[in-house]
């Protein structure tokens, strides 16, 4: 992207930000009995007595929306050498950028959209994504194939300056892009929460792309200032229809979208590192969530908090198995997370007091074990308080505790 | 692309090809279900007393795996660049062609499949497709940028050599992207038609690039055989099940596929003039349907063939009208019509004759008229004739006629 004149550039991105925003918001709501007519629409298990049929899947709304928006948009930034079209002066290195993150995002928002309509089997939903990525990472490896990490101060005499990790990379790479898919996923379970923390996480990014603008990767901040202004601006569309109680639902769509968003930026922009900084909610409870992912302990197909009638608040949700059917690894785990104070166990429960149970270990039903039972609305509200918190202490190691690491 | 090794990358895109047609010829079928299931299935119309449900929109898959083949076959072209990898060597401005060929393409596979599941407004259905040759029509200002349209020899005396169409001959090419699109999927109507009529185009497409590719433009013809080896091999493998008594059918979702690929090809492989005349049969199609398209004459939702239950031969679908409520220009089309033999009018029908009834405007009803009842698979392969016969004539104006005009 041309140097000389991004901060107009980003002003008009800001702009048709805006309009998204206000295009998604309105054209959402026009787009509910479609989705209920095509069979695309769910209960809200957590709304006592409800019976309304919730349009589910509404990301692909927001996705289509995004992807014109960006369409518009990528001609922008070279304006100049579209104006002027001198043979071989078009920056083609730059462009290619755009084109291959976008067809990156466009194959995972279509691939999200199949998985809500067809409930795709787990073998088909990594392998397009693995294939999503191949693009994105031949334009990483001819333009930017940096695959060295730098040793912190206390490790080089040891291992020297850097290490270059070669194909290494290339797989983390890959398997950014199916965590932060996924990522987003499993840290969901009630009203407005996958859009809310994936909206945290963008204005994280955001801000530390102005703030690194007029540092040596400056190029790259503003390249995912360009992805981050419009995906914020359809993902809060989304979210004033999805906030407790919701109209509509998200879907697996919305999930792989803003995943794959996060991951194209931070790969091509070059600090997918700092980016996974800000999923440190996301990443506690994939790894809180990996006894049960793996079935060390029995996961039941879904692990949302569950409603109680009576006061209408939520409660943790669990699961509940013969005590002597756990595996070894399962009791192991069982044990540990208890001495952490994790989970609540109860042992000796039902006839003939086999079975024990324990919650399911997700951060909504942690807080709701650690905070009582709690209104649904109060805990989205908390969920994203901790994501805005993570994002705080993100900074703080980024550019505080790299000092002792680095002596940047 | 590299120019010294294409037959060898060539024979790599044919062999992968091959794998693509058996992948998908074995996929497709266990797929099934999972359509079904998520409420994408038909009735065959033409089947007397069939309630069977057929699964509709399998054309996704074919989509699906055409993606994930060219994903992988893209660093092939640039392997020898990709092994030395110096900076500032790898031919980006080539590159870029195939990252903007997919992302057209998968944003038209998206569409199609959004279209099968949402049935959505004509509305939505112009503007996505739009939007989604922007990034096409970039790549081809900045790369190739040729808008000028050689004049016949007996206009030169009064037009110079060539005009320059400028902005035109950009609108002509996203419309190109809009006509094969809707050609293909107005053109349908009976078992296997849409995948047929496709198949053929793109082996004629093959058969076209293959003798120009010792010509001038012969880089473009060479990208032409990597994208139209592995669309034909997916489309015959949905063929073998889409061909009479169809299993799977193959929804919209098909059709915006192959338009798009042929749109695209033509475009950046820059003939897109030659393309068009293999649409010979839908452009026949196209303009024969206009009055009932813009509804000069009534229009029914559907215009395919009826089947006669008695024979189980299909004959032609009328559309009955007031004979008063025709509009002017609706009566002059279907004189003009009348006169050349390309309908069958009848009037007086009805209660009180006050009807007019006439066979739907389509090239399926055009032969059911002329030839009589027929079997359903014999007109299926009635039309493929006339594919090839338009073929054959697209070549013989190539190769042929163009000498008159253009002394070549």
């Amino acid at each position: 992207m041309p140097t000389g004149d991004s901060a107009l550039t980003i002003a008009i991105n800001a702009g048709m930000s805006v309009v998204a925003f206000y295009v998604c918001v309105r054209v959402i709501p026009q787009f509910k009995e479609m989705f209920i007519k095509a069979n695309l629409f769910g209960i809200d298990l957590n709304k006592p007595g409800s019976k309304e049929k919730v349009p589910e899947a509404l990301g692909v709304v927001c996705g289509a929306v995004f992807l014109c928006t960006m369409f518009l948009f990528m001609p922008v930034p070279f304006y100049k050498q579209l104006a002027e079209n001198t043979p071989g002066k078009f920056p083609h290195h730059e462009y290619i950028h755009y084109l291959a993150a976008l067809l990156s995002i466009c194959c995972m928002i279509f691939l999200g959209f199949a998985d809500d309509v067809l409930d795709l089997k787990w073998r088909d939903k990594l392998f397009l994504p693995t294939f999503a990525s191949l693009p994105l990472l031949t334009v990483y490896f001819v333009n930017i194939n940096a695959t060295n990490v730098v040793m912190p101060v206390q490790l080089r005499w040891l291992l020297g300056w850097s290490i270059t990790l070669g194909p290494l990379y290339y797989l983390y790479m890959g398997m950014l892009a199916v965590f932060c898919t996924n990522a987003i996923n499993i840290h969901s379970g009630v009203n407005g929460l996958e859009v809310g923390q994936s909206c945290v996480i963008a204005v994280s990014v955001l801000v530390f792309n102005f703030l690194e603008m007029q540092g040596e990767h400056r190029l790259g901040h503003v390249f995912s200032i360009y992805f981050m202004m419009p995906f914020l601006a359809v993902s809060l569309a989304l979210l004033v229809h999805n906030w407790y109680p919701s109209r509509v639902f998200v879907g697996d769509t919305y999930c792989y979208f803003a995943g794959m968003t996060f991951a194209v930026v931070g790969i091509l922009s070059h600090f997918s590192k700092t980016m996974l900084l800000f999923f440190i909610p996301q990443v506690f409870n994939f790894l809180y969530s990996l006894p049960q992912l793996f079935h060390f302990i029995p996961c039941p197909r879904h692990r949302l908090p569950r409603v109680d009638p009576a006061s209408g608040k939520l409660t943790m949700s669990l699961s509940v198995f013969k005590t002597g059917s756990l595996p070894p690894l399962g009791r192991l785990f069982l044990r540990l997370f208890s001495m952490l104070g994790l989970v609540s166990v109860q042992t000796g429960v039902g006839q003939d007091g086999a079975f024990t149970q324990v919650n399911n270990m997700t951060l909504n039903n942690l807080l709701l074990k650690m905070l009582g039972p709690l209104h649904e609305r109060t805990l989205v509200i908390l969920q994203l308080l901790i994501q805005v918190l993570g994002s705080c202490v993100a900074f703080l190691i980024r550019y505080q505790l790299t000092k002792i690491f680095y002596h940047s």
